[in-house]
């Protein structure tokens, strides 16, 4: 059971449900995943979150494929089982083939080794890299 | 000070030397930094460790600046220093401008954000993504 | 299954009932939960880890909700499912609301977010912080 | 150095300034620390982690010294330097006193170690915990 | 679900199962356990992981049992559940005991408890420890 | 800076003395080192925690050498820098030798490595380590 219940549309307050709807139009949807009916139980959090997110993931320097990858990475990284799902979902959306997840985890995975080497070993940043 | 020396060139072993003459040529460059010159303390894990990296980063189904920036994503996240550094230099010489830099953290912050957030209320994933 | 059999009450050593019902009377309960019970295969470490929970998370400078919730915010950003169940459950019996901790884990979302961008842009601690 | 140059006052553009005028006139102090000037070069990314911050920082269901020891307890659980000397120097200003910053750490301290001993073991949560 | 399929011998390509089939023999066994089922969707990655697996956990400076041991105690702390249930596996096919495992456990809690009493206090590096 | 100062023998209180004589006369050393130090402005964590380190790093099932290597594991792990000093040194003190270190950090380095190949794929536990 999740630790607070699950706001569904139909019982949503009138501003938790504007949200809800620019989710849904935002994204061309028409249903809301949980993590959204978890934050509504606080909707200043819901919407906030909510504006975050649409800032960030938007096209910008990079492109929106390219930040549900990282996603995917820190949500591997941390272990985060919910964002896993959910991100390699849209990330799928966005294009992600089967041998681009595996190769992102390959990196994933090659990273959190090598931060442990380094972080083991402690030897000091090149000044070629920190000038 | 490293917790072993770091092993230079002219110090190295033919074999140290040979993983040494393939990452310069692999890289285009004259030098080797610090975290080769510590991992070349065991021969058999600086051409292991070479070795995976070299097939990990090379260009595939994600392009090497793609694979550079998760690199960066998750030494942030980890919050190793080193890593941190010396992957931004890389992927600023494959061509991240600031702009993507503040973009790609701007992405992990809210990863690790919202991590937390799921990790906290503990909803189980929909079904739609976990079919 | 959990890595090694949970010790119930009726089946536990004198050593490990003791420990058990200073539990009980401590937090005015009839039952044991299952982190203890699984502590139980070691009646050494089951007794320390207690005198440390019970000293630890007594009344102090901090008062045992603040606590409570600290413990919630660890755990979340750890993610650990066992610890964010048990404190959050605990946090509710000394009084934490659901606004209390739709609040909690928003500075516990935005603290994982800046640590990130504070370990990925790597700006020096100001004087200011660190005299 | 820092991997992206920080902003001073002088060299900002308007809408930073305006940022760090509503950062300086909110916390009652007259001058920016590092942190946000290393934001700002994203002015997109600096006024929308002001605004976030604003939000979960105010006083609310928790009082800010609360919420403030919540930071620090994250920041040395994700063993964020920059972040740690920060938030417990803000916790300061907000009236933590040395003995309550003892008793914080010792509640993260312990928290650290008994979610590894819960990962570690991998019992399932109490029925009376998950309802 | 897994985010990719789980190959099995029966449907493996013919460099998917001699990688299979070192493993078993390697192992002396006659199956395959799902991490290396998942890797097999991209078999460059299964090959580079297990020659990987094979050489840093052979026999060497540190014996087997040793070594699964410390890998247990990784997966405890990153709370990586699949990992912490094979490497517990495979630790006691390899003689440790559950008492055993408990001291284990007891050294990664208190690591993970001092961790971050250091990381919190933020106390200099002794000179005799960094010379 | 440390956030809190290092109390030396000479200013330390009677039971803080107590303290430190008890670890120097157990290590068999003449000098204090930070860690200590600094725990020493709360006297009761101080005491708590030298009590859990002597008990748990004690010879039992396991040998103190291999309790101090996975101490190093952990605290390269969670990229803590004084841990990993400190506890790098206590290993050689009791016999770790250079390729012993480098095989540790070569089985960390996998392991954080495969915990991340495993919480992004999310492949089920098999039945055989989970009985």
């Amino acid at each position: 059971m999740p630790l607070l219940p699950l706001i569904e549309y139909a019982d949503a307050s009138p501003d938790v449900r504007a949200v809800y709807d620019d989710i849904m139009r935002t994204r061309g949807t028409d249903w809301i995943n949980n993590f959204w009916k978890a934050l509504a139980n606080d909707p200043a959090t819901l919407q906030r979150i909510w504006a975050d997110a649409k800032q960030v993931m938007a096209p910008g320097a990079l492109d929106p494929l390219v930040k549900e990858m990282v996603y995917v990475a820190v949500s591997a990284t941390n272990g985060c089982e919910y964002c896993t799902y959910s991100h390699t979902a849209a990330a799928r959306k966005k294009g992600m083939s089967d041998a681009m997840l595996m190769e992102l985890l390959a990196v994933v995975g090659l990273a959190n080794e090598t931060n442990r080497l380094a972080n083991g070993l402690r030897f000091p940043v090149d000044a070629a890299f920190n000038p």
